[in-house]
């Protein structure tokens, strides 16, 4: 293994942030000290993977009490909160993180500026601190799940990049191979942005973990030939009945894992489960820009004026998910209990 | 509707190929007189869809009779046949149409090689005004199936550029339409070459038949929410029994149809029937260049160093098929009677 990627952190006053559009041909990191530009880089993508952008947008919160503006903290913090919120609709720990944030600033609203934003740093710090931990712990969980010679399927990128270190559901496959597992890994493309043959391969062949890209149709194929073992994904938000957001494309391995009885595993901390929202129906699920999926590079892929669609997740129902994985352990239907567990489990882990 | 497209066709001694890698920014017309030239044109996809392979490949066995070698008609066809069918392995119609040239070939081998080639360059003809034929009386059977208000989903490019002519996929399309019917196209991307954002929405928009591009992995989002009445795709061959290899990312969607109670239909003329083969497990599915999913328009899209895969075709089993169109009429389960007397009928039309 090769040091462990943070591709979000704060050094000193500042956020730097491994802009993950430009990967894997060039690796440009940013540096950022404004709200305004956290919120950019999060809606552009610079930032993403659900873990990765609540840290992100934790540090966007505090950087508000820097500015010299005259309103009040609380306008200031106000402000940005709602900026930060209108980023991207799908992935509930942006909401997750701003809420802590949030707290910490009820908690301290009336001290000064300076000393606000201390307190919020550090609740961002801890934010990212518990991400990277609980990758690991969800990572050394989830490695039982998987075979000691076996080839995984995975879908966009669940990896450190996406959670703040260490991975997701590559954690699972990080933590397999270092307890001494042959792990092999399918990385679909995953269009229109690619996070899989950019990304996943990227994070894979860095550390030495083998890895194929196919396109996002292949998948099926190699299910059904019974060349994969597991499907491990990760999430951008779990409901309370399982019902799991992530990628688009995420719902089509799944039904395709079930028709071959290959198990599909969701990887996700707890901070991805939203006990509020009951089911997959009321997970907003973010469109982005149609001509997204009608470029590469710069390159049009289609005839001028020939329209697009692009929903940038899909929800696939609990039904077609065999476990799913948390730093707290390994959630089985049902879900309602298993989850509110672990999220419980994860809360007493906090308080001390 | 414009005018019909002729993707290849004979003009005079020679044979003119729309060159389908170009499209579509470039409307790039080969012109083509010898078997080498054709033979590339079909390795190298500038040419591509199983029936308009079979037209191409059945002129170039025709353009080795007028080789200026001193080596006898019989040994430039031999010569001839092998080097076409070596050019991709999946399409039957390439094998058919080699066949059917081939059966003139004897029947005439004796004459002098200037004769050879009129009857050899006159079956070829017929294979053409057959291909045509038959898919606009595919169309007209399989326009039957779709409401008269409804949104399809294809897959890659079965259209006019894929069949010569028409369309078997595209076809029921535009014969519903010719009807009256209101028909919308979702048209999967089709990576690695991009046929159906480059080629299908090309053709639809041509015409002015309404039509999206979605990502490959967005089918399963569509049809689990209800938004899609059918799904209409090509095959490459259809084995005895029904099952059918196409373009890779076919069998997904066939599964995630199936799942949600979706249609799924296969059009094909009898030309990509193979009797000969008894199921799926006997097609051979070609496997293309890494290189080829590793890149997009000469961009790479994975680190240097990473691999991947590419199974050209997939193959989906007979049970996920709800009926297969040909141009002698709807043939449903049990697959083994139905398409034997397609292709019987076919052939008793042929004998006139």
């Amino acid at each position: 293994m090769t040091e462990t990627l943070l591709p979000v952190y704060r050094e000193g006053p500042l956020l730097r942030l491994l802009d993950q559009r430009l990967l894997p041909a060039n690796e440009v990191w940013l540096t950022l000290d404004k709200t305004s530009e956290v919120a950019i880089a999060i809606r552009e993508m610079a930032v993403r993977g659900a873990p990765s952008i609540g840290v992100a947008a934790a540090y966007g919160a505090a950087f508000a009490m820097r500015s010299g503006s005259t309103t009040s903290p609380a306008e200031r913090f106000e402000t940005a909160r709602n900026v930060l919120a209108a980023t991207r609709p799908t992935a509930v720990n942006l909401f997750a993180a701003l809420g802590r944030v949030e707290r910490r600033f009820r908690e301290s609203a009336e001290k000064p500026p300076e000393e606000i934003e201390r307190v919020l740093i550090a609740e961002a710090d801890a934010i990212a601190e518990e991400a990277l931990d609980s990758s690991r712990r969800l990572g050394r969980h989830g490695a039982e799940l998987l075979a000691a010679d076996s080839t995984v399927l995975t879908h966009c990128n669940a990896g450190a990049l996406a959670t703040g270190g260490y991975g997701s559901a590559l954690g699972i496959i990080r933590a397999a191979v270092e307890s001494g597992k042959i792990v092999r890994v399918l990385a679909p493309e995953t269009r229109p942005f690619l996070q899989g043959s950019r990304l996943t391969a990227w994070e894979l062949a860095r550390d030495g973990i083998p890895v194929e890209v196919i396109t996002d149709g292949m998948s099926g194929h190699y299910l059904s030939r019974g060349d994969v073992a597991a499907v491990v994904v990760g999430a951008d938000r779990i409901a309370a009945n399982g019902d799991t957001a992530n990628k688009i494309g995420t719902y089509t391995h799944a039904v395709l894992a079930k028709e071959n009885g290959v198990p599909f595993y969701v990887a996700a901390p707890t901070s991805t489960i939203d006990l509020a929202c009951p089911d997959g129906t009321r997970i907003p699920i973010e469109e982005r820009s149609p001509a997204e999926v009608l470029s590469f590079a710069g390159h049009p892929t289609a005839p001028a004026g020939v329209g697009a669609r692009h929903p940038a997740f899909d929800v696939t129902p609990a039904r077609y998910i065999s476990a799913i994985v948390t730093e707290e352990g390994i959630c089985r239907p049902p879900y309602e209990t298993s989850l509110a567990e672990a999220v419980l489990a994860a809360e007493r882990r906090r308080a001390g």
